[in-house]
Formats: structure tokens, C-alpha cells, sequence
């Protein structure tokens, strides 16, 4: 075990992310500095725990967390390399490749820069909500690059240790790569299918069911953070699109050929299995049993607790509601073989089982 | 009210919707014969409460009702109209053109057949969970033709109300456009997204959030039912699919520009505002807060209890584990001037709170 030192450290825009690293750093026992351009989300974030908004002496402070939007990353970096000459400089931004080149463009020596990226949060809200736990166990990307020294790189590991995330290590353009297939593009394929619901008359929305509604739920989240993701990383998201396209395109022409639409359905449902499912497992599939509950105080915890008095372990669940009558759904996913106890348990208990396979 | 006698009914094909449509007519008073290719269904049907598995006379049929899969509708539809002289013909299949084309092509009178499109159900699954509160409440398509004769769509309308649904009249093009549009082709964006993670390194999919995991999820659905369904509705997804195909052409095209990057996601922020939200009211913003439980018996229950005993009304919620411990996550959705008082009340109960923003 390495015995790195990182206090006194400096967080630098305190949303949620870099809020909740104040948490996780104080917790740990280091003197943590916050500043934000809004100084009420620093007064917020020292309320919770995240640190003090004093300001410290810039030749003592040791760590710099650079957690502003992507727009401002290169320019706060830079900034905080020539203003606190004896700290390493991290940032948490989604999107690593761009920033890195700016800075190398800016002429700044990077030897105390070292990228990072912890997966979990977002620039999107306040600091609010900041806590120390954030981080646990979530992957936390480090993108050293070749002009890092080794013990930058040894000071970022340890704050993400600090943090309790899981470390990765690759590079920045691998990173951008990643991000681009696994959540960029996912996003932009959630847009375009969202955007087209706008061009729908209400009686065609009227059939739409629980599939389109997860397809683009994510297109419903802030455009002005995703602007700037998108564009900091646009060279990687570009190539994804492209083979995207392809892939349409193919789809097209397959459509009347039976073999091949199999095909490319075969293809999607291996792509859902090859996402880490619940504890790193296979995913598996599970039975729905959808219980009607009425909008009523203490429904969802007479339904628990008779739910769980039928002793059937409950793997996932969720809530819908009819659109029209004042009354929910609630989806519990068991194992298949659970299902007749779990049934019979509930018509016992006295409530109305109801179906809610997705509507095709 | 007018006075319909649908007795005795023919549901041909038990699987979920089948046998739903006859526990709902039964219930209604209505004898109700069941056939199946598997007799297993039938009795399993049966068993159910939908009907019986003796041969009726073919004489006295009032209505047939055909729920098997799509590829079988068209000579099951033609096999009912001649073998059941005076029978209103109806099927619950999810697209409607290429089943009428078909039958128009077969010469067959087709006044006594309407087809219709329950929004309930799939034909996915078997009658175990067959129920008559299937359709109660959901949209039920009732979709004449131009030689449907006047007393074959009253029936097929009584049936609707029978079992509950709210009805909705539309051509079969105008059906098949609008399937296409808010269901066929959002899986298929599904499809396509899952598809191109079959091609990603492990370390990619490790950075995978929850926004992909929506965006993929349908595509984990049977494929052969989606061949199905995806061979019949070919000619109104392949249109759909080339507006599609435009819109991500101008997209990836854009991706240097901000205002138009801007502009489309905007664009697709108010698509997904266009879907009836919950009780048919537009879509909240809820906040979301999120509770640590361990995967222990009992957990949700005490849970839920004391998110009753905080007295704040929950929106909606779903739960999701931890990778790699033994833990899950209760995301709680509340106005967001109610967060404060739940997260206060879920502390002083004892609970940890951890934030679960979508990861960037």
C-alpha cells in the first residue's frame, strides 16, 4: 500500500460530481477547498460535507479535481496547472480526448495532468444530492497520456481509491472510443427515434406502448450538457454513425428476406446479453407478475409486505399507470418457477393480478 | 344500447391474448369453444376459465376469433370464414394489411370478416396468465374494409367492449402505418443499437450505464415472433426506415455544428414529451432518490413501509443491483419539493441514500 498524501485538496465546480468527491475526500480525512462559479452551489456542497469554501494558499494545495461542464474543462485546467504549481490536476469529464488536445495545443506543461472519468453522476444537477457514497464501487476511468509523470498518475489512482471506485486505466482516445459506442451513440439513436414521434398525429401516439417509451426515455435528458458531450467527442461518435448507417441501410434491404431480418434480430437479442447483467451475471430471464395497485397512501407497502410474506425473491420491478384511470401497475420479475406461488399469494391476499406484456 | 348475442364464440389459438378474450366473454355470459394446434394450450385455457374444449357445431357460430401468429392469420381467417357460415370472423393480429391483402387474394367473401388489434398481450406467451381484465382499458383497433358488411363490425365492436377495451376505428394502412411508426420501427432501433455492441470489447461494455440498457432492452424480445410481425408490416417500416435513415444522414452531418446539434436534440426531448405520459396528463419531471437495499428478505418491505410512514406520494420506481456485490437500488421517484423530506425520513429510518444519474 502506497502512502500518497493528497491534502490539502481542491474541487473545482461542485454539481453533483465534483460535490460528492468533496464528500468522499473530507470523509477520508483530507482539507478539502471547493469552488464554483455559482457560489451558492459551494456554500451547498460545504453543507453537505463536501469541504470549506475558504480559499486555501495556491502553492499548498496538493490535488486539483477539475468537475465543470465540458465546454469549460481545457480553459479550468489550464488555469489551475499555472495557479497551484505543486498540485496534480485531474478532471471528471465524460469526454477525454479533446480536452487533452486543447491543452497540449495551449503549449501548457502536462506533466501533472492525468485525465479521469468516474462513471456514475453527472454534471447534469446540484450538488444537492451530493454524498460520499457516490463512487463505491463504480468504474473510474484514469487516461494517463504520455507525457503524465508517474506520480500524477499514482495521486489520481489513489483519489479514485479514496473515492472507492473501480480503476481502469486506458487511454483517451480508447476512452472516447468506448464512451461513444456504449452511451454517445446509444443517446443520439434514442434522439433520432424520439424526434420522429413529433412528426406522429396524437390518434397514432394513442398506439404506442411500453417499447418505444424505453427506446427513448434517455432522449428526454438535458440538451444543453448533451451538446457539449457530443461535440467534445464528436470525431469518435462520428465513426460509430457511420457504421450505424451501414447497419440501417443493410436492414433495409434485408426487410423482406426472412432469413436475414432473423439474422439481425438474433444479433440484437445477443447484443442485450453481452451487457453485464445483475451482480456481473448472464442476464436472465425473468417472469412478470403485474399486481393492479390503487393511488392510494400505504397500497405499496401492504402490496411489500405481502409480497414478501409469499416468500418469493423479487429480481426487479417497476411501476406503470393506466393513462386514464387513476390506478398503477406494478411489474415484479421472479424466476419463472416462483410465478404460480407468487400468483396464488397475491389473488389470496386479495389483489387483482393484471397482464402487461409489451403491446406489439 | 344496442343488443348483440355473440353465443356461441370460437376463440381459434389460445395462446395469453387468445385465451384472455375468452375469459372475458365467458365471464360475460357467453359460451365460449377453444381450439389450439397444441391441445395442450386448449386445456391449459380452459383450466382458466376460458371456455371449453368440446367441438361446437359450425352451424351455430356467432364469432370467431383468431389469435394465432402472424404468419398463420391469413389461411386461419379464410378457414374460419368458410367452415363457420354464420360467424362474424375477427383476429387480434398486430398488423392488418398484409392478412387482408392476403384474404382478397384467396377470393374469399370477405363481408363477415373486421379485423382488430388489441393493444394487450403478445402472442409471445401461453394462457397460463390468461385473464379477462387483459384488455380492460387499453386501446382495442377495430379495422373495417370496404366490403365489411354493417352487422360485422357491430360484432366486432360488441366484442371489444365485451372484454373491456377502448375502441379505436381506423383502415388497415392507416393501422399498419401507425404500428410501424410508435412500435416496429423503435424495436428495430433497438435491434440495431444491441446489435453493434455484439462487436465491443468487454472493457467497453464495462462502461456501459443505464441509458443504453432502455435504449437495447425490447431487443431482447423473441425473434421469431418479430420476424413475424416485421415480414408482414414490411412495406410501412421500410418508409419509416428511410425517413429514419435521412434524419440520422442530417445528424451525423451536423455533428460539428452546435446549433444544429442543438436543434436536434431539442427536437428529440419534445418527441418524447409527445407520448401520453401517466393518466394521460403530459410528463412530470420527477426527481429521483435513490436507496441502497440489501438482497436480504424483508428488505423491500420495511422499505416501503417507511417511505409510507414519510407520507410523500411515489411517481414511479424501479430497482437495479449492483454489478458486482451483493446489493440493489431503489430509485423512488417524487416531486422533485419532495425530495428533501423523503431523503430526510429514508436517513432517519436508517437507510443509505446513493445517487444513480445516468452515467455520462
Amino acid at each position: 500500500m502506497i502512502d500518497i498524501d493528497l491534502s490539502p485538496a481542491l474541487v473545482i465546480g461542485v454539481g453533483l460530481v465534483g460535490a460528492s468527491v468533496g464528500c468522499a475526500l473530507t470523509r477520508a480525512g483530507l482539507t478539502v477547498h471547493l469552488s464554483d462559479v455559482k457560489s451558492s452551489h459551494a456554500r451547498v456542497a460545504a453543507s453537505r460535507g463536501a469541504g470549506t469554501t475558504t480559499r486555501p494558499d495556491p502553492q499548498t494545495i496538493r490535488l486539483v479535481v477539475v468537475a465543470v461542464p465540458p465546454a469549460a474543462l481545457a480553459e479550468v485546467i489550464g488555469m489551475a496547472l499555472a495557479t497551484y504549481p505543486n498540485a496534480t490536476v485531474t478532471d471528471v469529464g465524460s469526454v477525454k480526448g479533446t480536452v487533452l488536445a486543447a491543452l497540449r495545443h495551449s503549449g501548457a506543461d502536462l506533466a501533472r495532468y492525468v485525465g479521469s472519468h468516474p462513471m456514475a453522476g453527472s454534471q447534469r444537477v446540484g450538488p444537492l444530492t451530493a454524498n460520499a457514497d457516490l463512487f463505491v464501487d463504480r468504474t473510474w476511468v484514469i487516461t494517463p497520456h504520455d507525457t503524465s509523470a508517474a506520480h500524477a498518475v499514482l495521486d489520481v489512482q489513489e483519489l479514485a481509491r479514496l473515492c472507492g471506485g473501480r480503476r481502469v486505466t486506458m487511454g483517451a482516445a480508447h476512452h472516447d472510443e468506448a464512451v461513444a459506442q456504449v452511451s454517445h451513440v446509444p443517446h443520439l439513436v434514442s434522439v433520432l427515434m424520439a424526434g420522429r414521434l413529433t412528426e406522429l398525429p396524437p390518434e397514432h401516439l394513442r398506439l404506442a406502448g411500453q417499447g418505444v417509451r424505453d427506446v427513448t426515455r434517455i432522449a428526454g435528458s438535458d440538451p444543453q450538457l448533451w451538446r457539449q458531450i457530443l461535440l467534445a467527442n464528436a470525431a469518435a461518435v462520428r465513426v460509430e454513425l457511420e457504421e450505424l448507417q451501414a447497419d440501417l441501410a443493410r436492414l433495409t434491404e434485408a426487410l423482406d428476406d426472412p432469413a436475414r431480418v432473423a439474422e439481425l434480430l438474433e444479433r440484437g437479442r445477443e447484443g442485450t446479453r453481452s451487457l453485464p447483467g445483475k451482480h456481473g451475471l448472464a442476464p436472465v430471464d425473468y417472469a412478470n407478475v403485474v399486481v393492479e395497485i390503487p393511488d392510494a397512501p400505504g397500497a405499496l407497502a401492504r402490496l411489500f409486505a405481502d409480497i414478501q410474506t409469499a416468500g418469493v425473491n423479487i429480481e426487479d420491478l417497476s411501476i406503470d399507470h393506466d393513462l386514464e384511470r387513476e390506478i398503477g401497475f406494478l411489474s415484479v420479475q421472479v424466476a419463472p418457477d416462483r410465478v404460480p406461488a407468487l400468483q396464488a399469494a397475491m389473488s389470496a391476499a386479495g389483489w387483482t393480478l393484471r397482464d402487461r406484456e409489451p403491446q406489439l
